[in-house]
């Protein structure tokens, strides 16, 4: 990978990180400010604005009591200021039932991060649920 | 919208109604030709690279008789030479069985454009399964 390659990955690690923590703060920092910004959870209609994606994520994590993200597959392709992450979410999350207490989720996620002064921040994130497989 | 929204929303047109037609040569007009193209079709994993996400149409649309796309919710956001429209697919394709021998589907599609010589290109597509809505 090159150092801007490596740059995107470490952004989208510290993204699904934030989201572990349940730290609004570090996910703030890591969105662009942008009324452009774009993100469309699994299943669902697209939010547009930070403003409005941020608080998305706020309700998210207050309803979750545990969620890990295990990512597969991360692609890092950087155009210019512009970069794409894909990447499978192979979700963990606290149930009420299930084996042990856990639930297992499964989405690809397409993130959009672009350049700025202070780093790469997030401009676009979907995740889409995936057909599950056999096996 | 401003002449490049308007620029950018004629293109995602052109778009749908390529595969409408089953064009490849108009689809294949209308990506850019990187290999940091992506394509993610509902349910599916990312496909990279334009030859890669352009054979994947050409499967699709010669395995569909007929297919119509109804797009609403269209919002066109330009970010210097980067473009995003979000809008939601109403689809239409032939079936062997359901009313009227049609099927109707649902998504949410994503499509990232990039400004080029001749004109904005899709770099990037996501479509996600929407969870159905009562009604």
């Amino acid at each position: 990978m090159t150092p801007d390659q490596q740059d995107v990955a470490a952004a989208n690690e510290a993204f699904y990180g934030a989201v572990e923590r349940g730290d609004l703060d570090a996910l703030t920092g890591l969105w662009c400010t942008e009324e452009t910004a774009v993100c469309v959870h699994p299943g669902a209609t697209p939010i547009h604005g930070t403003r409005n994606v941020l608080r998305s994520w706020a309700l998210i994590m207050a309803n979750t009591d545990y969620i890990q993200f295990f990512l597969t597959d991360v692609t890092v392709s950087v155009n210019g200021d512009v970069a794409t992450v894909t990447c499978r979410e192979n979700i963990l999350t606290a149930a009420d039932s299930g084996p042990q207490g856990f639930n297992g989720g499964l989405a690809e996620a397409l993130n959009v991060f672009v350049r700025r002064p202070g780093g790469w921040r997030l401009w676009v994130h979907q995740a889409s649920p995936v057909v599950s497989e056999a096996g």
